[in-house]
């Protein structure tokens, strides 16, 4: 039987501020990207999104981020590589007690925004990612993109890297995502991004940019709750999936 | 064999500000405070604290303060009961990690500053602190103001409340801390502070400000290092101590 | 010619995060309550909210608060006088530059959340917040709660106190506000309310909750733009005034 | 007569953390870079070093950086040149307001730690600067290294941008800093450093790294107050100079 994971961003509220429909896209998605409060994420909000990923079983991961609230994690920030250990084991530890006061555990590791981007070639923050998942101690995956440098550090340190696709992302034909101050990097049709990743569920490949059919491993989906439109791309992607047969279901 | 517990706030250095003696904090406590970010500590100077305290064989506690890195946690924070139970269980896991990736891992709680004088009194915050540690899971004893109404909550949430006893403060005769509003409050004489100390450790008794004796249960005292003065404070009661034939050790 | 003034807060997004429709708000009040970065505002945010408040010929004020992000400024924080002061002062100076810097400047100050409620009855932080708006030098009027600490000590130092009311709160009979502890604090009927605000701006008075006529001496009545219902009832108090002759318009 | 400034990072403690000894440097220096909060100094710190800086007739610069209190703004943080901008302006604003408020103003503006070092040559960060200072409207000063992008910008946008030297840095043959990475990038010995300075301070040249004599147009020395060697130095060479008969003042 074919299966696939479908993540997202979750838990992203801070204080008095509301971001995206979590309770939306938990009926989506069998695995959340849990803020870990160094990007977004109160200690309250992350408590409540652990009750709430329980409650809808949904897989809890651990969305660690670079110590900037005011630029939401989006900035890359040149710390050294023993601060961004030390800030990603801080954040694995915050995250973990919340998760098993709520019943659950972090199941997985997804690096965000400017730290996921930068650790795609930054070998030393690389690096300080993947040493701090590890002195975490619970072999945790890694969700993280294709082909970038922490995949193949996770993979010597003994982690499992998980590769992802990106369901509204257009693609190169060499398999890179085209970037986002192209035009079209963004896709914005639910049912060509459901047939492409239907595609890709049930036979590893995907539709480039050119029209080229290209090779995709990826274990997992990254689908967006931030908006209504995006919501409604989450649920159709889930539910173009589960017409082909794919079962969504979480890659732990 | 008579033994008692000596304690210590360190970890409260951030980023590139240095707080206190840490390295010769160790050499006279059995116990280290270690703060938990939100007071103070930033993630690699607790994990630097949590190494040096495994190497000096100091236990480890949390620190955990209000969030409030500006006011150094010594400001009443009003904060939701829920907001405080939730903070501090983020502050336990953080700290937990990294303490764990250092080899050692959290023995026991004792509050910070404002939030330790608050929960004395306040009903909910106490019970939120209470809360957090039970939810935390690990049974951990709490250092707590003797007579304070968190140590009859902990006491009934089934956790062991540590009774500690202050070296360096002046008590009235009912054995409450004088004022730090009141000339003096605060004792500086390192002999008569031994004295006191040695007398609590051996008898159970300390001398109040108006010169009788009265009885104080006490399992931990606090010295600090904050200061050349504190360290030499810190040094000269536990050596009273030990030539008195009482032993330094934690109380867990 | 009858006319009063209507205030709301705006520029309180952060960062990434968003919070009200300030541009919905803008159509419908003559004054800004900009937020200064301590409880909401990034420099951003507020930059892009003194030119729309210029744009809309909107009078900016000062919303000055606590120090707490993470509480949004709603949450009692027992700072000292001095702290509190000097904060005060760091904010209204920010937003001055960037007010300037948008072709505007701070005409008011309007004290937020819990440090408006505070200085309701705290001697020594209304204090604090009138000595910054003194040491800051341009004599601004300070919008507060009628029978305030804060009124008084504004008046004591040769401010000019302006009195709101709050157009979607009941009042009891003797013109404090009821509890929002209390079920029917708030009201929510656009036509109830409006009709209460054109008696407000033409004959002084306003109807309490226990249906008696009460005087209430205000320059300025404050709305809500943080949901789609708060700008809907901030839009029908305008147009209420308006139709009943009342010009809107700020009360410097 | 010849004279020349010297400049030091002053206002630089956070809360319950100290930093350098001001009131010493205070007694040395003609200008003082006073941190603005976003790197160090919360607004009482600033106020009292904006008194202090007043008392010992020591001009005030604005010590703008990253947004970044646990880095100390020395991490190079890749925010967007209008966050910068505005980041900067608020800083600037900021400041101000607890500069007039002690009878003072700002005089000028040198960017701190990893700003500074980026603004030699990123060229939209370094404009972002410029252009926050321009908005400002008082036409300040800019204190920045010589050959920097940021002093071309500065000169191009009709400030006046102030060349600076380091007193304790060694110098590469063509007028560049050695490399902090290098062994002997700074400079020890206070005999060394102050009779380089007389000669930077009377002859417009000082001894590089490889014993060449380089021209060096400077107008204000930048020395440390943060250790007791780096005050000691700063005595040393405002001796030196004056032995030699340079007067110390301020460049504005």
């Amino acid at each position: 039987m074919t299966y696939i994971d479908l993540n997202s961003d979750v838990g992203e509220s801070f204080g008095n501020w509301s971001m995206g429909d979590d309770a939306a896209i938990f009926t989506s998605v069998s695995s959340a990207n849990v803020a870990c409060g160094f990007h977004a994420g109160d200690p309250s909000t992350i408590a409540a999104t652990c009750r709430d990923a329980l409650a809808a079983s949904v897989t809890i991961g651990a969305h660690v981020g670079y110590r900037d609230l005011a630029g939401f994690g989006r900035r890359f920030l040149d710390c050294s590589p023993t601060e961004l250990a030390d800030d990603v084991l801080y954040q694995l530890g915050a995250l973990e007690a919340l998760a098993r006061a709520a019943g659950s555990e972090i199941k997985y590791v997804k690096p965000h925004g400017a730290l996921y981007n930068t650790i795609v070639h930054h070998e030393a923050h690389a690096q300080a990612v993947i040493d701090a998942i590890v002195a975490f101690g619970s072999q945790l995956p890694v969700l993280l993109l294709p082909g970038s440098v922490a995949l193949a550090k996770a993979e010597a340190a003994g982690l499992r890297p998980v590769a992802e696709a990106f369901a509204d992302r257009n693609y190169n034909p060499d398999g890179t995502l085209v970037s986002r101050r192209e035009a079209n990097a963004v896709l914005h049709d639910a049912a060509t991004v459901t047939a492409n990743m239907v595609r890709l569920a049930t036979e590893g490949t995907i539709v480039a940019i050119d029209g080229s059919v290209i090779p995709m491993n990826a274990e997992s989906i990254c689908v967006h709750g931030d908006t209504a439109g995006a919501v409604a791309m989450a649920t159709a992607v889930r539910q173009g999936l589960q017409d082909a047969g794919v079962s969504i279901k979480s890659f732990v």
